[in-house]
């Protein structure tokens, strides 16, 4: 059986630290799928269709990685993509509490996906596109935070 | 490329978190093998061979996971079996911390190697060989901590 | 002396980890406030009154149970209903560290009323009333995560 | 029906950390027996009966406050002397941690008996016995750290 | 060269906390900025110049303690200013958390800005302007909370 | 009047995180005291002589460095050696509770010592003399984890 993974964010931008995990993540799955989470409540830096093609410009070089965008709850995407696999990354202690909650609930909604989770190198730890945002919003300089694929979109 | 993980520990003894654990690993690899640390400073309960008979009736119907025991670094062992996966449950966020300076520290001298986390259960949350050891010394009754293939080596 | 709590919270539903720590928590006193915050700047999901309808169906059967909502600090509440009692659950670290600073505060305020804290248990670990209502507004099945005596209110 | 707790602990000395989450948890209880386990593997820094002694010191004036010694599971003291809840106090999140995994384990072995969390107060969050030891050793003052009833026995 | 630290925040209003943490930074520094940062999404409880005139009269008597306020990145108005260190006050293993991610990514922002770090008081750690402004939206007492210098703006 | 921090620790050896925490530190203070606790009951790896020689060589070209040993509580060397700073590295948040106990104690014994707390950098997270000397009981590779100028001491 292809073993697919979806790995869900809102990649407004997508950084060093989303880049890192997928890359590593690569040997393990034969199809990864960034999964960028449509939420029509919240309002987002860029597009969707900017994150999009930031995310392709990114992995270009990479076929087994490919990008959808979804709706809904994110277990039940996994079902309509046959996913058997989500894949999160870790940073903090913090970041993993949220994560076991989530994991934990989507492991009762839906036993046959498993969450599989690798490390944040040490380097990109702090970093998230939070924070990305807020330094591109005051004109500081965000090269070493996200793949230089994406510098082009971000001038 | 064959996939091949390590899931290492002293299995001092097996628990119903490990088993979970490594169950829910099988379809991610092509073979897992549980590495049983050989610490010549450390008394343990059950002595080696115990152990491994322990784990392998646990296991018996799985084909594609192994016992093997080492001494040395694990992250060597990795080199030595071709591994190039590290996999470990995370249960709490002490455990997290831990888990990351081990796993960062192994990246730093292994590259090569990428360590995989598997969320506990809920209801194993709470759960470790070291409990299930003081529960045996105090004569109390650990059926419900341990794989039932076990159950025979503790009387 | 009669020992009353309170155990407060919005409710927005209540859920299983609400009702079983209501529920462990009945031995330990004479009477047991549910108080529903009021807060006119929060939007909710159901109305004051349904929630109140089902907190009532879920304890009906329980007679030292009763509802009642409130505006203010909850800390002056107490007061005005002579709790001498705090009751909370306790799922993460992260709760704790919230439940510690809102306890000692509390402390600060009113030396006499005391914060008491029961273990959420590890199959509601991972629940709060968000993730219900998200899995609700994406028309997902929440039967597994609110007490069955709500369920007439969900359809 | 008579409602008791059990406080264990090595009391290696009592604390005022400790005396506090007594003191507060008087009116929640019947009885509160402070139950000092004896590990035959432990070497500890008071014997036994100085331990005793401090603590009937220390609460020499509440009636509701009782000492005794055990051996074994404290979940299986809890039934030998028909107690329904373990107190316990809560100073930071590595507490909580710990505590958790006790407390589920302790529930799924005897799920009569209910464990109940008090905060340690701000000033305490710090103390516990290992730090009274260590400066006792150096001969430093602890007596802002114990209950002054326990003076007499330090010198 | 001189010493010059920013202490960045909203001071919405300045508590207990903040004074204890720069009232003890004072030997460490020979100037201390109690830097305000505006941001024109945020509102706020007190207008920018009423939590100016707050800080001042908390350290009107400190002459080495200075007030400003700035928009933009707190580590572009550290080059301003000249000040080669970041000082900030940690309570709990959230908060470090939170300024660890900060301060590293700080420190990749301008490498010559070193984040220290003083530990907030015990009875302090509870505490923060939140938690102020919301005793005061429901007309509580707050002057155990806040520097007594700031108690005239509070009326 | 002069500013004199001291640095304590058992440096069983130094690894590059002592290393670049002391070195950040040096403009915060006219003299560092990196302090060698002395513990009877405690074996160590490298003999204090060693210890004390690595340090040295590590800090050969920086005058307001010295080294001492010292026995007894910390607390009470700072009083010693006139010490008004006790300086510390955090790198994870079980580091931060741990650190935030101790400082607490320390202020408590004596409100004149304020513990400053630097960041560890993200590279040096997972480090710590332990893991260092688990690898050298091993014949590992510790190149990367120490101070260049100690190799000497570890052929």
């Amino acid at each position: 059986m292809e073993k697919i993974a979806i790995f869900p964010g809102s990649f407004d931008p997508i950084t060093c630290g989303h880049k890192s995990i997928i890359l590593r993540a690569i040997p393990l799955f034969d199809k990864i799928i960034v999964a960028i989470g449509k939420n029509a409540l919240k309002s987002t830096y860029f597009d969707l269709d900017t994150r999009k093609k930031m995310i392709e410009a990114t992995f270009a070089d990479h076929k087994t990685v490919v990008i959808q965008s979804y709706t809904g709850l994110t277990i039940d995407f996994c079902k309509q993509v046959n996913a058997q696999f989500l894949l999160r990354g870790l940073r903090t202690s913090a970041d993993f509490e949220f994560e076991r909650s989530i994991g934990q609930i989507n492991k009762q909604m839906n036993p046959d996906v498993e969450t599989v989770f690798l490390l944040t190198q040490p380097e990109h730890t702090a970093l998230n596109s939070s924070i990305v945002r807020d330094i591109l919003r005051h004109k500081g300089n965000v090269d070493q935070f996200v793949p230089k694929e994406i510098l082009p979109f971000l001038k």
